[in-house]
């Protein structure tokens, strides 16, 4: 059976432009024993795939080889099998790539139980919700009462840090965009409030959100809100460092803080990525689900239609032209 | 009998000039049952003390009051008692001010072994000591074989804490401002290598003292070497933020590095100061007295003379005009 798959040929300089990318069709091969075949239905974009197809001997996965499928992670059925743990139509998440159909063994990929839709898989189950959780709860350690402001608030991983916030306890205060975003976030999700962060008043709006000041800094994008939110931080306070798509698409990133205040106010910054915390992710999928079954984690998708989409459709990641968590449905 | 003391009169607004302080004649008072006098014989002077001049509400500890005498650690004698803990002779280390003599119950002061010279204890077992240990080894968590960069080496702390990691099988780089205290790091103290930052090179001069990469930065500074150190750090680098010295002169600091690096190689940046850590000074000056004791950490003083060279003298910390740890002599 042919399938279409999309191979990256070119590394990015500053835009993710088409040429970077080659569609190729190929043929489903036989399967060897242990094997199976996946038909990929939905198949998730995020921000961190402009650093996979970078190469940085630092970073925290090897990039994307040239002539390799793109990588990213994805939801799909299994459609035949020589494997009796993965039978026919049983459904799994992980890295699957630009690809319509992929031949397995099962590494690194988790089996799905039936009644989770697929959408709240690569929404709250999967990379954007380990990601919020790791960050937000290992990593920054809140105490009920404290104060968060999550940057980026309305994007896939923003919206479940505010939400997974308001979970335990925490005043939370989200920017974004557009004011439909930041209406959602107060309305919907329950923030304690959200700023438009192109508002001319962006410093009196963090001010009059915060009057306790910023125990916990979620920062997913850079820019003013990262300058105004670290002059407010309190004593102690957690700066988790976990996305800056201001800068991503930029040759010259704009300049950070000052770090006077790291010691005034004896502050810690911490980046982190995934990768370096999967075997933590059994204990926080059942965190996610158990949030998730309480209905306390809501989320929109942004669904692109078929495989190709993809190729322009990644880059509304860094204009902030999606609504939602993006994804590509097969 | 008559003693000199000085007060904090007015606030810095960039400069510490003479005016902010008065010189005033006391008289030493009768003691109650429990208080004893105190002579002090070395006070010290620290780049930290500018900021306890200033108001800040989330700073460390309070500000000094105007009107007050001026904070500062410092060695004295106890020449008159009635307490039997302080008998008279027996030596103490503590906050004791800008001041030839003070009475005290014994709070926050601590006994002296009589074989530790005067000028040690300030050097090595007091502030600078204490501050170089806990950001080193309780927050930096260093391990044998990494590379530690130093800025600020030839400093109070910085010399320690570039001593203690030698100490502890790290390779040390250091940063200072003249060809003198770079040979001085290198021969008196072992450092593996020593680096001018005036030097037009640095950049490169850096990167060759580190061909491993920087996997710990112990931050005096701030300025150009911390940018040039930043963008060497390897994947989970630690950065200690202990003084921005270059920016404490200055009424608009200077721009942090961009936080994508934050990312990319899983940094963490924390701020730190001693009052946090009061717990655990203790402990901590037992691992000082080992390593003084085996003969590991050498100091140099900078001695001024008389109680009011304090006033134009505290400001040679800031233009690095001082040789060793700046104490004044009385």
């Amino acid at each position: 059976m042919q399938y279409k798959a999309i191979k990256l040929v070119k590394r990015p300089e500053i835009y993710i432009t088409p040429d970077l990318f080659e569609t190729v069709t190929l043929e489903t091969p036989q399967l060897d024993d242990g094997q199976f075949l996946l038909k990929q239905t939905h198949m998730s974009l995020d921000p961190a795939m402009k650093g996979w197809m970078m190469p940085d001997k630092n970073s925290y996965i090897p990039p994307v080889e040239l002539g390799e499928v793109m990588r990213s992670s994805g939801v799909a059925e299994v459609v035949e099998s020589r494997n009796d743990n993965f039978p026919v139509g049983s459904r799994v998440v992980g890295m699957i790539g630009w690809t319509e159909y992929a031949v397995s063994s099962g590494e690194g990929l988790r089996l799905l139980p039936p009644e989770v839709p697929a959408e709240a898989v690569l929404c709250v189950l999967a990379l954007p919700g380990l990601t919020a959780y790791q960050g937000l709860m290992n990593i920054g350690k809140p105490r009920a009462g404290e104060t968060l402001v999550v940057s980026g608030a309305a994007g896939s991983v923003g919206s479940l840090v505010g939400q997974i916030g308001k979970a335990e306890g925490l005043r939370v205060v989200g920017t974004a965009g557009t004011e439909d975003k930041c209406r959602w976030l107060v309305d919907e999700l329950g923030f304690d409030a959200a700023i438009n962060y192109k508002d001319a008043d962006l410093a009196k709006k963090l001010e009059e959100a915060t009057p306790d000041g910023v125990d916990l800094y979620f920062e997913n994008t850079g820019g003013a809100v990262q300058h105004i939110t670290y002059g407010r931080m309190n004593v102690h306070g957690r700066i988790i460092v976990c996305g800056m798509i201001a800068d991503y698409n930029t040759d010259s990133p704009s300049p950070g803080p000052n770090w006077i205040n790291m010691i005034r106010r004896r502050l810690t910054v911490q980046g982190f990525a995934m990768p370096d915390h999967w075997g933590e992710v059994p204990a926080m999928t059942e965190k996610l689900s158990g949030y998730f079954m309480a209905g306390k984690l809501k989320y929109r998708a942004h669904k692109l239609q078929g495989l190709e989409s993809a190729i322009e459709g990644i880059n509304l990641l860094f204009t902030g032209g999606n609504t939602g968590k993006l994804m590509v449905e097969l």
